[in-house]
């Protein structure tokens, strides 16, 4: 059988109208609309991609990364990424087409992924459904003292969704770090895997902490109990992104 | 007659969802909602507002002010920011509500009023309603050269659209100003008034500058031509947003 040549896009969207970044019947998601764009533009009926990892409803992406394969004689380049982008809708937009290995996979090859969760303070016209709103004042030197407990290869039970069919809960996580900005706060979090709503409910997690309902100390408690049920109650998917992928073949120096 | 206390709110929408401001049969309007949200939380079925201006289909507004007046015997404060917040729609949120003078007016008051329009130069997944996406570059010395022609006190017939019922075309145009801004343009420009469509033809007009299609002195000869057909072709309302206005009695600098 004849290897076909692989690539690699490298997208963005925003996942409100979506359920989700996984093919599904009769909801609307990422994976089949730029299934659907690939297979009309390059007439490869039978193409399927493979995508970095899922993303849940209303979950944004600001750097996702799919592979797909195409025939050698159905040229790829610099031009599908703009027949792309003239096709999918305009939730969905493709920065760059790069020809990978054979072997490369966007799912297994990637060595770090990481998270942006966006709280803001008031409504914004603007952001209806790229951010949670959070009225009350967070305390961000309790938030990254908890964080700190988060650091390392543990195993994150305590924050996997019931129902996951990961084979392990082990993560290591590479940095955790709330920030202020102008209106609210910001998580960046970091690690080489992510369990189901992981994120979000260590979102939550920092909340009850960060509004004094806890103290930093507890995060030590809830990760060490193995119990989905000692976390806090999960944020909203519409503040958080997935912002960062990392391959060993890619620069990451790379600003698309 | 009893004299009311009279209130400017000071908000912001994002102009996707709306035909524009201004309240009209049959189609969604900022105005209509604003009205309806406030006649449900004061109980005063008979309130109207009145807004610093129209805005048309699409176009946004990050800083907008109305007036309203209510009896003496509805109290409204800041509480009045939270209802309303609650109950308008993602799109609109209100950033405060000021006690003003009985014959202060939200559009004659008004001494200066601004916008900015943003081009984008490729699809942004999260910007899709909210910029103009042009692939070219442009030439940002050639079009600041051009908008030097537009400042002062002139007739800006040519930028017009016709079946305006305003009674004189003269504005005075207080800065004109294109810059780079991350993966694209954007524009400033500030007036005591602006006429219908104003903003958007001279837009387009800079983009056929910018393009190298007419020279910047062209911009003088449009002016002078008193004529819409001179001017270039109107750009997208997504791009286009309402930024500043100025009343004497209200402090600009408070950061909302």
């Amino acid at each position: 059988m004849e290897i076909k040549p692989r690539y690699f896009l490298q997208l963005a969207y925003d996942g409100t109208p979506y359920r989700g970044w996984q093919r599904q019947p009769e909801a609307p998601s990422v994976q089949e609309e730029v299934e659907h764009a690939l297979r009309t533009i390059l007439h490869l009926p039978e193409l399927f991609v493979v995508g970095c990892g899922r993303t849940d409803t209303g979950v944004h992406a600001t750097d996702y990364y799919l592979h797909f394969d195409a025939p050698s004689d159905h040229p790829v380049d610099e031009r599908l990424v703009y027949s792309l982008n003239s096709m999918l809708p305009d939730s969905i937009a493709v920065k760059r087409v790069i020809p990978v290995a054979d072997d490369a996979h966007a799912r297994f090859s990637a060595t770090e992924r990481g998270y942006v969760y966006l709280i803001l303070r008031k409504k914004d016209a603007f952001m209806a459904d790229r951010a949670h709103v959070l009225h009350p004042a967070l305390d961000v030197g309790a938030m990254n003292e908890a964080c700190k407990h988060l650091i390392g290869k543990q195993d994150f039970t305590s924050f996997c969704k019931a129902g996951s069919d990961a084979k392990t809960m082990i993560c290591d996580v590479r940095m955790a770090e709330w920030e202020v900005v102008p209106n609210g706060y910001r998580f960046r979090i970091r690690a080489d895997r992510f369990l189901r709503n992981m994120v979000r409910a260590i979102v939550g997690t920092c909340i009850r902490i960060g509004k004094g309902q806890a103290p930093p100390e507890s995060m030590a408690e809830v990760i060490a109990a193995k119990d989905r049920s000692m976390a806090g109650k999960s944020a909203s998917a519409r503040g958080l992104y997935l912002e960062h992928v990392v391959y060993p073949f890619i620069p990451t120096n790379i600003v698309a």
